[in-house]
């Protein structure tokens, strides 16, 4: 986490980040990302065990409280990640929709992105600023060919060799079809794309498979399967989709429970009904390495001023 | 919400809000206030019925990522706040710890917060950077004249009259005794407090009703019942509690239910034992008031570049 | 300045800067504006006598050191023009470029703006991410009814009812004519706009008069005579130019002073050839209003805590 | 500058930095250090052929309009700190005040400025919210082994092994003598400090030189001879002074050539008689390379969409 990181004689931790993000989406196997809005579910995803987290446009969004709609300037979704790269060592792939701009904002935005130790981006083709790919009906695309020279300039712009470009195909989702998809996702995957996220709202996986079909693994597939959900992930496994991205589910559980915990306090004007089924502070204490601060002023401070360890009576 | 704010002629939003706050922490019943830690939850704070927000340090911290202990930044802080004002129409009392530096930081912070439409600040006194207070035993105290004058800053600065300065007497959490607790809560009283917040971490409320009857009704008193949660609130009625704070638990509940999902798609590899479980993503436009930008898109947009509303094929 | 910004009963403080403002673009005589940068710029040209401070984009942008085609984010400027609104009582008009993205971008900065304190934006017609306007030719203008929209939607969400949108049209710039040009103030006009900004870049003032004098006084119109220098200033009186702005020279001359003591600086190895053409430390004090602060420290301080006032022997 | 770093197999670019740094403050000549507060003038510096920036505490404080007190937090001044190292290849030097808080605050600081290619951080034994040391006599000084926690907690925080810490001792500043001034830096040193700052306010060198002869060079001295300028670097180079920082004189200037355009500007009501004084627009394009922009447009953007070199027309 953010106080024990270690420096590496030989490689730096935005490179560490990054080669893991490309074992996880290009290796043998599926790799899963799962999503996080934050640095305290960034950690939350760590401890579940998972290799790669998924920096949610919507989420990220939602949780400031603003819309998928790139409200939120691109420096302060870029303060959001960098707190959660502070928070784990689990690389980040950060939901980037159309790069905030033109070819030469994503540029700015690659240079940051890796200075911040995030380990690749995921870049659409639709329009500044974006729409979510849930809503309406034929969405407006990107011309294909600006979108391939933003994923070139993207290339050239990182700042280590592992960093990844993920090119994301929204031509299923705008209803213009297999063919127009396949053409887009070989034009980024030319113009240097190390995967190719095609997306897809329909509640079944038909035109994700037959996509992955026609693409005869040319290079990694990635799928985000919100709206197919009932699809087993064996048949994703067998088409050799590279990675699946579980894309917004913490949002969506801590939405639920927020709820339920607001419904109860409020009703019940008391906090004793709902006490015991929640983390103690100390576990939110754990989560952040509070201990790890306890020691460092044991390190740090002269004589007698650090506090003791946390309290046993007021927090067990 | 942020896009249906209405223009008053008499008075100004930020005015309302602290009018609000004002009434809340001062009427002649016990207010309630529930933790919030980003716009997300205010929103969902605002949903259940609350009349007030406490921003509380430690929920924004964590969510962040970070430890309780100003490893975030004061603007940093008081963009998370910026978020949570523009997301409702709901009071904001932030916990603005020590007040991030001196009293002349407490001057640009006052006055920021009023241009970002808080509605008070909550400052206690101890040292810059704090502790939590659940953290160790016989935390440093500031001294009560320099945190006296923090007060009186505070006062002078404010932008619109109603605003909320809320002094956090520590003494009782340093192990101090009531006396000293009794004689900085009339310090900061004379100074100009609006109300004070006595805060304990004893598991019973002895201490804090003790304080409260010495006290005499001299001013409105705050509580933060996290440790002492099984007193049933009658009791802190009955001693004439100006407000209460639950003060993390939306933030304790957002970890519990991220923990369970997170688990759940790990070990199965899918969704679908989830899905049901948690709101649709069409829960989460609706929090966002998505449909405002759809309707706004038909008043601003020429011809037909609006996309039709939320589609309901892919959403329900 | 900041701190001694007066809270008025009746009306609060960004609707008496845009009061300002509308009184210096719309008055019966000629209004100067004269470019700021930074919060010392401001408190420059606040000094010289001038009545209202534009904030330009090409300016603001150079002084972070990046280039005039938003390369900083809209929040990364926002913060430039609040540190600008903080250090000077003048009214500011904000070059706003495109509004940074579609009509939502441009609803969400005006209110930013407003709770800043900003006094207007001029928003221009071309494409985000904008271009500067003496780069090129033919570029790309916006659909005219598309940016109307955009004029609309800022005037709709316009926080106080002073709040100036000023419209910038870029035809003559784009090499689109007179006609042109007309027609497009004419929709901006329609749409809300309170003045048109009509620029150009030829070193003669031919096209601005010949375009004021087909305007017929519909609405102001506001001109920057960067390229057009030479052309005396009585002549736009003539024409009623409601407003002049004075768009980068306060950037250019820093520029060429501090070319110059670096130069000297990094030749001589030593600053006694430069001493004395430098305002002392002390002035850069009172520039930032030092003694105010001074002053507070002996109102807030407790006992004896107080600094003396700047001491005489290290500064003069 | 920020389009053209070279990726380097060996070394990254904020090792690369700080050890061109380390080399400029400890080498066998004696290396100067320019006062830069944004990115212009960092590339102004870097144009003069210096080989080192002093990002200064007073001239960052001043140019954002507000006084050298921490009144701006500190990730705004990271913010104006990224933009410098992303505007030049010279290494940079924070004035990091006192480090903002506690050896937390500094630890998370250090950290964020490897990240930002910051080359070191120099540190000063006051109390956060510092104050200017022009300001007032006698100011309150660190307790010095909460100090050197501090320098130690910094050392243990850079990301990489190049990165320079400077103490900057205010002991003669405060009045404190020689005696205690040297017992500081002593401790500092054995705590790791790369260098020390010795800072005096004096109008001539004695007591500087003084301290100098004592402390027999037992590490790198650097000073900063605002006060004392009259004094001929001869001196300081004899003295074995390992590097001198010219601390605020791009601001200086930049003010007096402000102040002159204003009053000429408003004066005038033109731009003629100062038109020639200044550089061209083009000359601020040149700075922050513009036609690296145009350049990368005609590698990244489709058919025929970028536009003509800067138009000689408008601009020459």
């Amino acid at each position: 986490m953010t106080l024990t990181i270690e420096r590496n004689a030989l490689q730096r931790r935005d490179e560490v980040l990054a080669s893991k993000l490309r074992a996880l989406i290009s290796g043998p196997q599926t790799g899963f990302l799962m999503e996080a809005h934050n640095g305290l579910s960034a950690r939350i995803v760590a401890e579940a065990g998972f290799k790669g987290i998924w920096a949610s446009g919507l989420s990220i969004s939602a949780s400031l409280g603003v819309r998928d709609a790139n409200e939120a300037s691109w420096t302060q979704t870029l303060e959001v990640v960098e707190f959660m790269t502070d928070s784990t060592d689990l690389p980040v792939l950060l939901d980037g929709d159309t790069g905030y701009g033109n070819f030469n904002s994503v540029r700015r935005l690659v240079r940051k992105l890796c200075q911040r130790n995030v380990a690749g981006v995921c870049l659409e083709d639709k329009i500044f600023p974006k729409t979510n790919s849930f809503i309406g009906e034929s969405q407006e695309l990107a011309d294909p060919d600006e979108f391939a020279g933003k994923i070139k300039a993207a290339k050239d712009s990182q700042l280590n060799d592992a960093f990844c470009i993920v090119a994301r195909v929204e031509a299923l989702i705008a209803g213009r079809g297999l063919t127009e998809a396949l053409k887009r996702a070989e034009k980024y995957h030319a113009a240097g794309a190390d995967a190719i996220l095609i997306h897809s709202k329909k509640s079944d996986a038909a035109e994700i498979l037959q996509f992955a079909e026609h693409w005869q693994d040319r290079g990694p597939l990635i799928i985000v399967p919100t709206m197919y959900y009932a699809v087993p992930t064996e048949r994703f496994i067998d088409a050799k989709i590279a990675a699946i991205i579980w894309a917004n589910h913490n949002l969506r559980a801590s939405v639920a429970s927020m709820r339920r915990v607001c419904e109860t306090i409020y009703r019940e004007r008391s906090l004793k009904d709902i006490e015991n089924d929640l983390p103690r502070v100390k576990e939110i204490f754990d989560l952040v390495e509070q201990d790890e601060l306890t020691q460092a002023e044991h390190r740090y401070l002269p004589r007698g001023n650090a506090l003791d360890p946390v309290s046993t009576g007021a927090l067990q």
